[in-house]
């Protein structure tokens, strides 16, 4: 049962196919693009294929960026010879966030996963394996998720990079800062009281 | 603080600008139009534009179109006579999903809504005058939502409805179908009293 236009249904359609957007989000947000003033809608549409066609990987670290290198890798205010690996370029905004950290990044673009059939050809890691080998790398930091799948790839990243002799690290696992011990799972307690450090 | 590149934090603000998705939701939208393929990506850029350039109000009921007239006036199957008034194009699909009313729609793109500084000339108010001055109108039906705004705007269309000496009707309140008691608002019950029915 069609009672939209074809244009509109299409666009309907289109926001449907968008992650966590069901029909009636996709209807309420056709609506409004068709609400808006047209040189908004045209520009909401030239924002997709702007983006599409200017946002590539970064050659040395594969974030998303719009020149040969992201400005992480082409500053020479970072440290080079410290590499963290992340799943998702959004990790790497995650991280920048906090102003601590001073190397760069690598961008896995996934995580191993067998049940989703991705598999080490599927996400960048032979592009980590030759920045390893042919730059002067000190250190490689595992920032994949804490969860099943991000444990795995990095434990699979790490047995990798263990012929390079260089140093591999994960992040620590802890009660987060401000939280309530209360409310922490005990699968976090264990490793906070496993990592303990000396005061 | 902007760590991606211009034409994404474009994107990204482009979708943050709809209604309902926060920033957190519009990041992982415009990797997804990311991750597309190339002619996935433009085709939804094309669905934006298209949609907004053929998609425009029917030249009698002012529902959304691609012709001059929507298919349910352009229809001699329906009941032209009688005319079922409603705030918005998706209220049309909800009253049409029902398949028992046979007449013709009004849509009024709004309500009428002085805190939001939405008066008469805002809606479709005088084409709806105009159909009842020269078609051959015998019933209009308000089926605006049973909220503030919705009875403001029903009660101030059948006034200037009732010179015309046609029938002005509104939906029933009542009690949904399937529901429980227990569960109805006492504003609800109270009218489903007032509005009982000889069985």
């Amino acid at each position: 049962m069609s009672f939209f236009p074809a244009s509109l249904e299409n666009l309907i359609d289109k926001f449907a196919s968008l992650p966590g957007i069901g029909r009636k989000s996709a209807q309420r947000l056709a609506f409004h693009v068709l609400s808006l003033p047209e040189a908004e809608a045209y520009s909401f549409a030239d924002a997709i294929t702007d983006a599409r066609r200017n946002v590539h990987t970064c050659r040395v670290c594969q974030n998303l960026t719009e020149g040969e290198l992201c400005s992480i890798c082409a500053s020479d205010r970072r440290d080079h010879s410290t590499i963290c690996v992340v799943s998702e370029p959004r990790d790497v905004l995650s991280i920048e966030r906090g102003r601590e950290y001073n190397g760069t990044y690598h961008v896995l673009h996934g995580v191993l996963s067998p049940m989703s059939h991705v598999g080490p050809d599927d996400i960048r890691i032979k592009e980590l394996l030759h920045r390893v080998a042919e730059e002067d790398v000190s250190e490689v930091i595992m920032a994949t998720n804490p969860d099943t799948e991000g444990e795995a790839t990095a434990m699979y990243l790490s047995r990798l990079l263990k012929p390079f002799q260089i140093r591999v690290t994960r992040l620590a696992y802890g009660i987060p800062v401000g939280s309530n011990l209360e409310f922490a799972d005990d699968a976090t307690l264990n490793r906070a009281i496993e990592g303990r450090t000396e005061m």
